[in-house]
């Protein structure tokens, strides 16, 4: 941490912040310049963050040095991480795609997606049986009837399922019923709901918030890492910014940055980002070449027919073509695609 | 809610629209136009949305009209609302002071703050319990023994409090002790919340997202109107942008665009907005000119030794110069300060 | 200037980095820290700027302390500055109204808004002659015979000119007629433009570009005075964010801001940020309690037949409510109105 | 067009709306809905946005619903467009490098720059002689000994050039020695620099702007088509957002979405965009699996002695990752690498 003095700063002014920071355990040094000072800080620094030294009297600014993360910097943790959800690998050398209806609706709909979820390449399920929706008038999800749906699904074409959940008061009872739970943007920074996934023993999908930086962002992990839970997958899926030809700006350099920061694996969302059908597919092959660790896509047996972003599920021969980006790319780029759990006992 | 025709729709995707818009129960009328031919629908716009006419063949665009709120919407109750808390008034005439500590610390610090508050012109009390923070490794706050403290220093100094919740299992809790729930800026949001404050019987000051449009901040009220409570207070406290320069960047225009599109008091936060001690002053005359209802601002009796936002807090002489700005702009602008309850028996 | 070293920086990148400050002829200070080292500069930070330093081995961040303006900056000039337009003062203790037509169209035109100008408390005239549009099949401005236009109605109104010039081929021309030169929001970045209105013997008027931050503001008003034209009044105009409902977000927090880092006067424009004629008035009472040495408004006799943002234009009733804005709210916050020419004989 | 009606606009209102537009030689439609009417027109959009309807009583809105730009538009032009540069196809199915230094420095340094992009697979050399800096006291490119410089390096390697004008006046003498023009970020809506290059003979390489919608910087494309030029080459470099990991954030979507929009080509600039050498392979990947037409990228003999960006230019063996990727990628998505010269004459 570095102190930055304000020019007219006092000999009096340098010597406070340099007592407080020894009464507080740590070392100071300072190096003065021509027109300014400033005072170097060693040791430990949340605890220097508690001494409000920015509020000292001839302090102009002070800049954190070290990264405020520890459990899911790549500093403390050289080697990428690889997560299992329900035996299925993200990261390391595989590549997974995981699809699916935005909302679980029926049981017929579920199955039929699940189906071409399995024929694009997928090897995990995606639904929503919660869905947080900006209009209290907007479908809301089935609830605990979708999770049950889900199951059915799962049991039925052999694929484990992710699904997102909205309160810290129902995380046992999606949990009860997934293999991963999503957290999804907009609750990025809901600190209870984080803390409750951290503590429900089942591998996390934490979506970016749309306006959190990729530093709020590795925090936020942090607060599931600090209950002990390190299966955390990490999905980047398009920020605000002020473009409106699509629904959100996809951060695709957000992926080797993070990679360099966090042992993390990190996926795309083609689908939400973009919010447009059309863009899913060029999305996808732009996420695998940057090096994400998969991609997570909207599938729909009849998008007109959907009840939540249906302008973005991919259908009939998208199906085929992103089947066809699955099978060939991974390969191109040196790795593999993650087979569907059946698969899985031939290893990844 | 208008249909645009892509330039290559054909009559039977025209059609399509037509007969699907009026199988919904909607009428719809078509303007051809030299290059494209757009259809305008009149009826219940929320089936509308449902029906998934962007994904139609031909479809270019969908173009939503009219506002998607309702009860909070001033196109169905013009008369601007006035808010009562513990008595004391927030919108109509008033001009409404709200200060406190960021962070509910000592039962010391919070009733010095408390007077500092009352000394400044404030009616009621501001003060944290349960902090949302970025890091798992910052002060979260004292919880139920500081909703306690709160409860004292209302019972000592005279002012109503308000105060945040962050999790709907806490939301019976909070409100047992408080006159008015806090939604802060990471919850705007969090729609589980949204609809346990919206039954807490209790008025509610909502936060815009620090990333939300004024439309979805509306959209957010309207979760908590619709379990019928419309004592709802808007806070403008500073959207996310590329400045870097202040915390974030007060949006003052949110104010007389608010004081149009609802009826809902709004007031702003110069203290988190703009993260800086000396701009709150700046900023709270700007408020009150503006038009703002009222504004809540951070006072902390001793700084730099706060556990939370030290920076902005005011302090010393600070006080005695906003208790300038109270008493003298809400009458130069035809308002009239909100007083304290020992006062209110003499009406607003 | 602070350099951050990585983690796994060697002893050996430490010296390279401290010998290349030292044959710089600066001096460098080490700390050492737990998880990292730090190297702390002293002397021409330019010269610093130019080693490249970040692209050393080890190196992990290079972080600028000292700001990198001069004479535009408060640190080199305590007093804040007062620019004369033709006589009329900015800055200082007066708060000044500039107002007129977005685009001279017709001498009528042009001497009606003239006219509301004068009759609403402005003492300097606006007008666009050279528009940068959008759109290549806008209105472009009527160039030089709007030139021509705006010197007639200043001689028959007696207001001074400000009018915007895009291109550094027309600085002369534009110079020969006008009493301050204006740099538009778009062109803030158009060094060739600064340079040659640095050298055009006028004073500026330097909007802030939609995206620019305050910082690479200053700079360009660095631009300026570099060639020797300290009589600059900067004028913030909106940042673009993810925010529509208005035209621009108003960076209010701007003003105190640049005060404090800046000599320079600072004015708002409240019609180009809320892009909405309700806006204005609201947005004028914010700009002046803020502590801003002026506001520059549009006016038109005839909004709805404008050439050019005529969404904004006040005219009517509106003129008599600025009007009584400008004559009252000074006066509250201790300053005064700048008189138009004829009544400066009186002193401000 | 369509004309949206407030709320309580009457039938007067409605009708001078519709016999407005009928006097400017349009048709208007008129829907009534439950609360809201809408007025459809049909005829020249650009005569009805000089008609100002937003300002006529009782308009709440005006939604735009044809594109704003012709020349440039897809709609005007079905086949995707390729630009001829010195011979070198950009667009079609080629994918074109385009490579070398940021700033020409010194015979030497761009003659390695051009021999280490021509390694990499370039058949475009980019270098800039006139440099727009933030800072005045930053290094501004040699000027004209630069171009020189530039004109003798494709004397020996055989690249055609591309370097930056930015400045109306300097456009004869900088098209003199290159073969295509670029205009930079900060000058993408510099308009008469824009239709300066316009007449210049010489296809032209138009950045995004770091603020600019999709849609602006197709009109500002738009400028240049309309003086008779549309050899115009796309270039996404990255926008500005709240996210300070990168110097911007990529757009990548921007590709899918310009290329449905517009039939000019389109390409990605990983180094200005990430502002890290680390970036610019993965961002490089991306750009060509999205399906970008080309990229064009910084290198530089010595990035740490560079007088611009040192800190993103590739060297060394990243020459050769770089040569690999060209050489595998564009194969594999159906594309060529656009052949340097003198292996044109072998067709591309």
């Amino acid at each position: 941490m570095v102190i930055v003095m304000a020019p007219g700063a006092t000999q009096a002014d340098i010597d406070s912040v340099v007592d407080t920071v020894r009464s507080a355990g740590g070392e100071a040094f300072v190096s003065r310049g021509v027109s300014r000072t400033i005072v170097g800080l060693v040791g430990d620094v949340d605890r220097f963050s508690a001494l409000n030294l920015r509020s000292r009297s001839g302090v102009s600014d002070v800049v954190r040095i070290s990264v405020p993360y520890k459990l899911v910097s790549r500093e403390h943790h050289r080697e990428r991480s690889q997560v299992l959800v329900g035996g299925v690998p993200v990261g390391g050398s595989a590549v997974t795609l995981i699809a699916g209806p935005c909302s679980v609706e029926t049981p017929e709909q579920t199955l039929a997606a699940a189906r071409m979820a399995r024929a694009a390449g997928a090897s995990i399920l995606r639904g929503g049986a919660f869905k947080p929706r900006t209009s209290p008038y907007a479908f809301q999800g089935l609830g605990e009837a979708g999770l049950k749906i889900l199951a059915d699904v799962r049991q039925e074409v052999g694929l484990p399922v992710v699904t997102e959940v909205v309160d810290p008061a129902s995380v046992d009872l999606v949990a009860s019923y997934a293999d991963m739970l999503q957290v999804g943007t907009r609750n990025m920074q809901n600190f209870a709901l984080l803390q409750a996934v951290g503590s429900a023993g089942k591998p996390v999908l934490l979506k970016r918030g749309m306006n959190a930086t990729i530093q709020e962002w590795l925090m936020a992990a942090e607060y599931i890492a600090q209950r002990g839970n390190l299966d955390i997958v990490l999905c980047e899926r398009g920020i605000r910014t002020f473009e409106t030809a699509t629904r959100n700006t996809l951060d695709i350099s957000a992926v080797p940055v993070v990679q360099r920061l966090s042992h993390l694996p990190v996926i795309i969302d083609p689908s939400h980002s973009g919010g447009h059908r059309d863009l899913v597919l060029p999305l996808t092959r732009a996420a695998l070449a940057v090096g994400a660790d998969g991609v997570i896509v909207d599938v729909h047996p009849d998008p007109a027919s959907a009840l939540c972003d249906g302008d973005q599920a991919l259908a009939g021969r998208d199906i085929a073509d992103l089947a066809d980006v699955m099978t060939t790319m991974p390969a191109m780029l040196g790795r593999t695609l993650a087979p569907a759990p059946e698969q899985a006992a031939a290893g990844v």
